[in-house]
C-alpha cells in the first residue's frame, strides 16, 4: 500500500526520517516556511540539501513525477517541499522561479492572514483573489507548483479554484460540517475542490478535529467516510499536520510571526501557545497503520484505502508537478 | 509665506535642491519607495544620508518638530522621507522601527494593490484593515510616522481614519466629485480624514486631475476652492506629485513593480507608459509660484493661501512627527 502524507511539520533529524521509513511512508509534503522572508527562505533550502545529502539513503527530493518514480524504485522517502504561506515572495512575481529552482512544489497562498495575494482564514472581510495573487496563480500553474488552500478565507478558496488551471489542493484541514471553525473547509469550496480534479488532506490536528484529542478513531473513519460523500473517493486523502518534536514556542512562532508583537495585553491564544496532546491513536506518523487497521474494520473496501491513504495524493502531485 | 509640498517624487540632485530652494519651499514630503524591498530600502536610506551630507548647505533631514524649526532658522529646505507602499515591511511589525530609526515618517498603506496592510485603489474587493494593518497603524502611531492613504480603496481608508489614534493624510489625491476615478478620493473619506484633524494634498499630477494637462490655472483654483467648501479650511493642502527628471521605465516600474510580467498580451497602460504632460502652468516645482498668484487672482484671502500652501502641512506633521 503506497502511503502519503499530504502535510507534515515534524522537526526534521535522521531520527524522524527513519520513522518515516520505518512507518512506510511513500511520500511527504514537508512544510519549510511560515513567516520567513525571501533571504530566510534561501537559507531553509540550503538546509534541506544538507538533509537530502546527509540521508540520501532514507530521503529523497520531489521535484518531478519521475522523481516520484525515482523514490519507488530506490525504495526511499520522497520529500516535497512546501511552503504553508507566501511570506518570501513578498509582492516579487519573478521570485517564484527563484525557488522553484530551488524545489519549491507546493505553495499556500496564504497563512491565517491577508496575504497580496489572498485573504486568510482568521480576517473579517474576504478581499478574494488580488490583482498580484492572479499573476501568482499563473505562474504557479506554469511552472508546476501545487496551489494549497489550507488556511485560506472561504471567498478567496472559491475563487483560486476558479482561476488555477490546474487542481487545487487543501493539504490538511477538516470539514466544517464536522468542526465549525474558521480554520476549517466549507462544503461549497470542498466540492469546489473537487470538481476541478483537486484533493483535500484529512487533518490530524487536534484543535482542527470535533472532539479534540478526545477523537477517537471510529470517529475518525466516520469523517473520512462523510468527507467522500461529499467529494468522491478520488478527491481525499491525509495531511497529518504533524507538529513533531517541536517545543511550544515554535506554536507561537505559528500563530504570531514576526506580526504581532507580544505583550501583557496580547491574548493567552497567542501567548501561551501550547501543543494540544494528540488523539491516542495517532501520537506519531508510525501509527499512520492505526488509522488504517480502523479504517479496514470500520467498514472501507482495500481499493478504497489504498485510495486515501497514498494514490488520490500520488495522482495529484502526478498532474500538477513538472514531468 | 511657508511652502509645503505634501508629495514629490523627482529625480534627486543638486540642481533639484537648488531649484527646491530657489522657488522658497520650506518642507517636502519625499517618496523614496514604491516596490522595493527591505534590504533595497535600508540602500535608499544610505543613499539619502549622502545626499543631506553633500547638500548641506540646501537641505535637510526632518525627523522631529524640532527639526522643522531648524530648517526654518538655518533657511534649508526640510525633507521628510516617506514611502508609497509598505513593501520594506513584508508583514515583520519590528521593521517599523528599523526604518524609523534610519528617517521613516510618512507611509502609505498600500499602492494601487491589496497589501498585508489594506487594499489598494486598484483592487475590486475591499478587505478593509487586516489583522497585521492593525498593529501596524497602532505601531506607527506610537512612533510617530504618519499614515498616508493616497492609493487605497475607500472602505480601507475610511477605517484607517477610524483606528488610528493620530490624525491621517492623503499626501496627493483629487476628489472623485472633481474626476471620477478609482485613484481619487470620495467625499466620504474627505469628511473622514478632515473630522480627524487630517488633510488632503491636491495632486497637480496630470493624470489625477479634471480635464489633465488640459487642466486651467482658474479650473485648478475652483477644485481648491470647492475641496476646501467640503474638508475646511484647515484641512487642504498640496501634493505636487511632481516626477521630474525621470524617464518613461521608472512609470513603468512604479505602474507594475515586480508584481507583473510585462509581455505581449500585457495591457498598453503598462507596456506602453509614459509620462503625461504637465499643465502649462505646472512644470517644475518653481511653478508652485504660478498657482499662488492664480489662487490671489482668483479670490483666496492671503491667509487661506497661506494655510493651504503650507501652514497646514506644518501643524499636521508638528501633530504626528515625534516632539
Amino acid at each position: 500500500m503506497k502511503i502519503v502524507d499530504g502535510v507534515n511539520y515534524t522537526n526534521w533529524s535522521r531520527k524522524q526520517f527513519e520513522s518515516l521509513k520505518k512507518a512506510k511512508v511513500n511520500l511527504v509534503h514537508v512544510s519549510v516556511v511560515y513567516w520567513e522572508d525571501t533571504n530566510e527562505t534561501f537559507k531553509v533550502f540550503k538546509k534541506w540539501e544538507k538533509y537530502f545529502h546527509e540521508n540520501k539513503d532514507l530521503i529523497i527530493k520531489i521535484e518531478t513525477v519521475s522523481d516520484i518514480k525515482k523514490a519507488e524504485t530506490e525504495g526511499k522517502v520522497g520529500i516535497i517541499l512546501g511552503w504553508q504561506n507566501s511570506a518570501p515572495i513578498n509582492s516579487d512575481l519573478e521570485l517564484l522561479e527563484c525557488f522553484f529552482k530551488q524545489g519549491l512544489r507546493v505553495m499556500q497562498l496564504t497563512y491565517n492572514n491577508q496575504s497580496d495575494i489572498a485573504t486568510g482564514c482568521y480576517e473579517q472581510n474576504d478581499s478574494k483573489i488580488t490583482r498580484f495573487g492572479k499573476e501568482v496563480i499563473k505562474e504557479m500553474n506554469r511552472l508546476g507548483i501545487a496551489i494549497d488552500l489550507s488556511h485560506i478565507n472561504n471567498e478567496s478558496g472559491l475563487e483560486a479554484v476558479e482561476l488555477s488551471k490546474k487542481p487545487v489542493c487543501v493539504s490538511h484541514s477538516i470539514p466544517i460540517f464536522s468542526k465549525n471553525s474558521e480554520r476549517n473547509i466549507s462544503t461549497e469550496l470542498m466540492k469546489a475542490v473537487a470538481s476541478k480534479g483537486g484533493i483535500l488532506g484529512l487533518s490530524l490536528y487536534p484543535l482542527h478535529v470535533k472532539n479534540g484529542s478526545d477523537c477517537t478513531l471510529n470517529e475518525y473513519c466516520k469523517l473520512i467516510e462523510e468527507t467522500v460523500s461529499v467529494m468522491g473517493i478520488d478527491h481525499v486523502g491525509i495531511g497529518s499536520d504533524l507538529c513533531t518534536d517541536h517545543p511550544d514556542s515554535v506554536l507561537q512562532w505559528m500563530r504570531c510571526g514576526k506580526w504581532l508583537k507580544v505583550s501583557e495585553e496580547t491574548d493567552n491564544y497567542f501567548k501561551k501557545a501550547i501543543w494540544p496532546k494528540p488523539m491516542s491513536w495517532f501520537k506519531e506518523i508510525g501509527d499512520i497503520h492505526n488509522l488504517i487497521d480502523g479504517m479496514r474494520k470500520y467498514g472501507f473496501k482495500n481499493e478504497e484505502i489504498e485510495k486515501l491513504m497514498g494514490l488520490n495524493w500520488i495522482r495529484y502531485m502526478e498532474t500538477v508537478l513538472p514531468k
